[in-house]
């Protein structure tokens, strides 16, 4: 498959006084606000450590904890609804920590005139997709802001779970060895393309449709088959790309990627070339990139193929000793291209 | 003192299709919304006990857990900004509960354009706060949203704390006796009334300021002088009168307020009654209800008073075998009030 490459915006940074859309893509511009202001005032251990969640010592016992807002547009889209999505995502960002999640809050932001009935739509999916991934949502708050002041709804779901003490190196990866695995469990873009499509209202015959689902259940089927299950992280706004980006940079072994080997459906590879879209930047809500040992790998591909969120999975690449800190994917033809985080933004509002 | 007790709106309930800005007041509206909506969907033993905070049960250990959106307007007021009140209003919600706060996330849903620089003042503010009262912030999340679909920045917090044994009480307040007396650390009404103002651009002479602060240390320097705290709230959106109607709703007992025991400064009285507020519905945000027991009091009193967030600090009342599940203040000419819940919406997006 030929993966298009085209940024449509020029690198920003900081210097703006403003805010920009790419501030919240996921890409390099958050990442420079993150860096460059939050991390700023608010360093200490735990926060530096910048994992998906955030691991903290509580009277001898390990606990994960992390945040996220969900601001999608719009709120119901083929596969989903906002609500779905509040929970896997924080669901997942607990579970790629190596930990079980445990609980979850969920605050809303409703804009004044917003529907009960579409709220309560959004609210039992968050019961139902709690209720399958065994969380409970504990805690909550709602806050209302005059018409045009917010999108409807926004929601955030903070989460927390207890981490095993030998999974502990799973969200910095610092168990990495050359030669490690690197599988996903199955196709990208999904997510990304679903909204799209839905949001621009696009005549498509062949329906894309959301891959957002809590990912604990898998990740649990692949423990149990083996342990060496080095690093884990959801591939969710900037996409894959980003979250190979923050597995090699600043890291000592480099990435090769086998394009050949990334599972992609036809449609969304389609909808991404007439857009001009990588499909390595597009967001999914339902991916998990795993770093595994390389004896290893083929037996977790399995475990997760037989589980019905990992049917497509597949080894796509390896662990490197050539071009430390850096990511190369070996295209179809043979050639090789550089890695690269999303600049500026692709598509706003995709969670 | 005369506090009015006018209610603009009628009440109004969940029959109605759309959200109302009534469901962001923290009065009526919002518990139906709670009880007929999130509650009815999210149910489990930990979120049904409604307290401030949720109390976890992990691996032995008692965590409290809880989460605040914040849509203040305006964002800067007089005596802090949405960044403190974000911090104040998380680590309060911990510590009410009994419970020592120790991990902040923030998550910042901001509109495209707002301000870089003004964005660094409120994260600056919650570093200031979050390193004065002792928690670290270590996990947060950033989206941005169109101009025009949010208001300039909206902020999340959700806090971790660790709950002594000793303290599990407090969240229910199932240890409350009759006699036991009813304590407010110092003057109803000043947040309120200092947003309201900032936000109508009011010229008033006498300046509000709001009374926005972390209120852990002051409620440890009154556990350090008695462990006999039986129930704690802080008095947000709502203000004094949701904290009580909270407090004997559905309960075996009664509450009588005396009118002229509560602190209200000259100038909030004077501008709720310009207004035709009720001080005791206004919001605050550095201001906890404690009921204790009544040889106490005098003692917690003291303590309360020699910290800087206490020295206005009262008896403003007590827990009555009369009237059981209702509360009454008695006014300063010597007749009864009944003490009810904010109908409507007062004053919109106060914290």
């Amino acid at each position: 498959m030929l993966f298009l490459n085209i940024n449509h915006f020029n690198e920003l940074n900081m210097k703006r006084e403003n805010i920009l859309l790419g501030h919240g893509s996921g890409g390099k511009l958050t990442h420079d606000l993150i860096d460059k202001l939050f991390v700023k005032y608010f360093s200490n251990e735990i926060l530096d450590a910048q994992g998906d969640s955030s691991i903290l010592p509580i009277e001898g016992e390990q606990i994960s904890f992390t945040t996220d807002s969900f601001v999608v547009n719009p709120i119901f889209f083929p596969g989903g609804n906002i609500g779905n999505l509040a929970v896997a995502g924080t669901v997942n960002d607990l579970a790629v920590s190596g930990a079980k999640p445990l609980y979850l809050s969920a605050a809303f932001i409703l804009e004044e005139g917003f529907s009960l009935s579409e709220l309560e739509i959004i609210v039992k999916s968050m019961a139902d997709d709690a209720k399958a991934a065994g969380v409970k949502i504990v805690t909550g708050d709602t806050k209302v802001v005059e018409r045009g002041h917010a999108d409807k709804v926004f929601i955030n779901t903070s989460g927390i779970g207890i981490l095993p003490k030998n999974r502990m190196h799973i969200s910095s990866g610092k168990n990495i060895e050359i030669g490690d695995k690197i599988i996903i469990n199955g196709a990208i873009g999904d997510h990304g393309m679903a909204v799209m499509a839905q949001r621009n209202d696009l005549n498509i015959t062949s329906e894309m449709v959301s891959d957002c689902a809590p990912l604990n259940g898998l990740i649990d089927a692949a423990f149990a088959v083996s342990e060496d299950i080095k690093f884990m992280r959801d591939a969710t706004r900037g996409g894959l790309s980003s979250v190979l980006t923050e597995l090699f940079e600043g890291k000592s072994f480099g990435v090769e990627i086998e394009e050949d080997a990334i599972p992609v459906h036809d449609n969304v590879l389609g909808m991404c070339e007439l857009l001009g879209f990588d499909p390595m930047q597009v967001a999914n809500e339902g991916k998990v990139v795993m770093v595994v040992k390389a004896e290893k790998a083929e037996e977790i591909v399995l475990a997760l193929r037989n589980h019905t969120l990992g049917k497509e999975a597949a080894i796509i690449g390896e662990i490197t000793v050539s071009h430390p800190g850096k990511g190369w994917i070996i295209t179809t033809i043979g050639g090789k291209r550089v890695i690269d985080m999303l600049a500026g933004e692709q598509l706003p509002r995709i969670c």
